[in-house]
């Protein structure tokens, strides 16, 4: 009953590169808060940030036949998202798929389970995003699916989807909306340089962001130390 | 009902900074094994030490509002602790918070949440001691408390008290025992140089630290080991 | 009751630093994927490997002595792995043993615990894996057991087993299996050889590993990403 | 941008009351082991099992306003399936909700985040299926999703679809599937009730399962206990 | 340096039997949203509530002995509130030291550790919330502190402090504030009754608590499933 | 490789069943303060205790073939304890292999892992003490090891020794100490008898335990809670 979806739309390359300027928290508020997975999805490198178009995988617990198959489907510019049908901690992937993919110029691996051979992948220079690193290896037998809708860490991943992760995590931005959360971000990140400067110049968040009022609302009190001991002993 | 307590007594810069000389596990030693946060809270960077002055603030779930309250309240030497009213991993706290706190002079940040635009405050260099990193980010609107003293991590943390952090994680000392404190490190770290010195002599621990007739008094036996075996044997 | 076992047999020198030239990962499946400690024992450092003979040590829980114990049966080329008698995640381990256990070109530290003063650990370049980082001290009276088999994050180890570590974890090798996992581990790494060629010249695992069978097998089918959308509309 | 699907298509009525015949692990392997929610989300009561289906909704870190936007959606033979959009552990949901999904014949509640007044929810019988019990309420502002497809606890959950929750856990079945998956059930508890009269007869899984060629296949050796200590001292 | 406060003020016995008639979340909200203790502390018994005076107690890892010290502080209508001074999961507390606590009419205990002896507990009808259960038990030779402020659970709790338990949890209501938030709890429940009778009654929450207008502020689109399944597709 | 070792010895079967009428906290103090497994491991009902020989058995990563294989082993008196080759979650054991097992006058299992029927194993009357709960079934086709030693929640069992299981938990007694383990258990009880008559007179622990001695050399100060609140603001 495993299925191997072939060819699915992928966003265009232009715009994957062009999100691949935004970090992943600029993105995730770029889009409405959506599409950030579970923060247990961690970098095994630091100061790394990728983009790609997402194909997916589905593989049984301890067994990464689908990997296999699914490397097939990748061409330069994707990234491999891969999660297990039941929670499932062993290392799924090491320095030999890494080579295969970087073969075909893909950009990196997230993965809701384990992997090996780290200090191979961080000297080969190939990004991961993983639940944990584990030497225990993975078996061969049962055949998943690929390029079928996942849900992973918390989130739905569709075959074509930008994905983006750097040291903050991974964010999915839905195909279709490729080029609209690109403006969105653009906008965010220029409004965030002005307010970055004016912080920069020692204004406080009070004033930048008009929080004033906030307070005033919730009849925030500020009370001197020395009076709000007193307060406390009464 | 929230209070911003202004003003509050600091320790003196001269004891803090002279306390930043001692590694958090000196320090908690030092004062009778007291004042350690919970080892989840861990740093961002690597090789980093810091001390100052506590500002304490509270934030609601999924709420950074009182980060930007408290920023008022922070002045050069000072650490910013944070906790939030109910478990939460959220990314309070990113590069334009950091940039205010670094335009303040204040020294680092601790807070039992998450935070995000890890990238940009490793290239700040902005220090930071958190219970995970996540992109997710957080709304505006409710006011918490100000220099109030707080429960994080299993301490009490009163306004005013010297934080340590460092690769180990990070103590409390309270305002009042500072100088006591130092006092008690210096002659720990003097002791330990004695020790270091014997150990990388070949002594061993069992005789620096007069530990063998703890062993007599327990009854240890020392067999050889084919003895051992014919006993297990037997 | 306790017991120090003295002058257990070790696996010969020769082979065990052979064996340090193979990873975890290689050794863990050369061994029939036998021997691999839990992933939550993790490096305190990154890029070390490191390969010696196992002395096993006990400790109660908030209580280091055992270590002062155990450091007296450690000769060069040994590592030094302890486990408490019920979980703590306290610091058994910092600086000062470390100093110790390098007089004695003791090759690393495994423990199903904390450790502590890693800045200095980092600097002095001795190896640890490790539960978790925790500052907060053990103290000394209760003596536990050294060279007695032990059962830690998972596997038994016995005295004079050969203890492997890397990025991605620890493996253990039983002494009497030492020459037979090296065969067998060199024997693996030839054969990836072959296959890391061949996946750098852009074959894939589908061929390299022969899987097309299985997927025949398995009644895969490959639709179009077009066919398939439609199928699931119908 | 929230949006309110209304009307879904639901699995017909006497489908769903047919699996709730089932328990949830004969359902999952009914379905080629597919669907099953992480078992993080346990019930709160005992001996229950429930099937209805699935009305969808996502609802903000804190905020649990999108519940009773989903209500209104809810009608008999209804489950209520929630997910944050950032993993929170507060309390959604009480007794104040319950008395409103029980006026309106909902059948019980899936949650990946936490309740409240459970006690309450005993003693009306209202069946919850959650990854925590908080007392930590949430405030009202930010509406959700309600009725689209959601990624629950490593599964995609969509609208309509049929949930089936007991002692074991959840499992969804997609709505296309229901009739398949009752029919496979069937075949499967017939046929283990066949193997549950060999077990009970004293019959064992080796020969029931007809497992002896796997054993001889994989060279297991069978030996007596004496000559296995023999052989370890070797 | 271990100090045992002896006569701490304790709230009126009357304010206390009469907050044990609401819920740790009528509690909870009707204070604020404070005090509530984290959700890892979880009631050993099913179907209990009580309310108390906080006598606190700080114990050593490992180490129960405060816990017979603060016995002597404790009198009728007292809860006994225990913290380790460091994580520890040992089980600190069995049925001697519950037989005693029921001897002095104490009404149940709350410990950031573990307990044991449960079938004896639940036997004897003594209530006890705890992070877990665990039969390792703790040595005597470390005193640490009797009703000073600590930290448990991400809160402060002061002396003579009331603490509310059920099913739900924990709440700790400062001494000062029982008087008003008895009050607010009173009112909180008459406005939930009306609410609850509305409820069952068919009413939704949505009009209840008359959020329509925050779903048009929102721009909640409601659509009904099959254009929204062609928008989908467009 | 894999071994199936026949005939281990096993403790005396009135040895065993003496063992059980004391609770795991006893027999783990008794036999000083070894052999308890960790506390993850819970038991899925309430109110049980038992005591047999142990089955041991090795099983792989989502396989449960060595069940199977085990099964044959077992006899009137036994339990079953079983751990995975690497961390595993899904549910290896349901109502059939219980069937089986009961058939067999096995007294219960203890895995390290997940079950899963378990609303009949409750029905059935069939003890377990596990991991956790899951519905996520096994496959068959590695065979593990049977009735070799395993390392298992922190413990090394070996076959034949004695497990007994209760609320508190699982502890394990080497099958040449349970004799002695038996004694001192008896000697543990009665002497807990005479202290508990004395707490439940209302005597406390600091005199039945002889404490005070301590409090003074820890110069423990009892201070007045008003003279303690002065000293605090000095």
């Amino acid at each position: 009953m495993s299925v191997v979806v072939t060819n699915p739309p992928r966003a265009e390359r232009a715009l994957v590169d062009a999100l691949a300027a935004f970090g992943v928290a600029t993105i995730h508020e770029a889009q409405g808060r959506r599409g950030l997975l579970g923060s247990h999805i961690t970098p095994i490198q630091s100061g790394i940030r990728i983009a790609g178009n997402a194909v997916t995988a589905t593989v049984a617990p301890g067994d990464n036949t689908t990997i296999g198959v699914a490397i097939e489907q990748c061409s330069e510019g994707d990234v491999l998202v891969v999660v297990p049908t039941a929670p499932c901690d062993m290392g799924y992937f090491g320095d030999l798929l890494a080579t295969s993919l970087q073969a075909r110029r893909v950009r990196g691996l997230v993965i809701e389970a384990g992997v090996r051979d780290v200090a191979d992948l961080n000297h080969m220079g190939f990004p991961v995003w993983s639940r944990c690193v584990s030497a225990e290896g993975t078996g061969k037998g049962t055949v998943g699916d690929v390029n079928v809708p996942i849900a992973i860490a918390g989130r739905i991943v569709e075959p074509g989807d930008v994905i983006v992760a750097d040291d903050d995590g991974v964010v999915v931005v839905p195909r279709r909306n490729a080029a609209q959360v690109l403006a969105a971000s653009k906008a965010r990140e220029e409004k965030e340089a002005g307010s970055r400067a004016r912080y920069a110049a020692g204004e406080i968040a009070l004033d930048v962001n008009n929080m004033r009022p906030l307070l005033e609302k919730a009849g925030t009190r500020h009370v001197d130390y020395a009076d709000w001991v007193k307060e406390q002993q009464a």
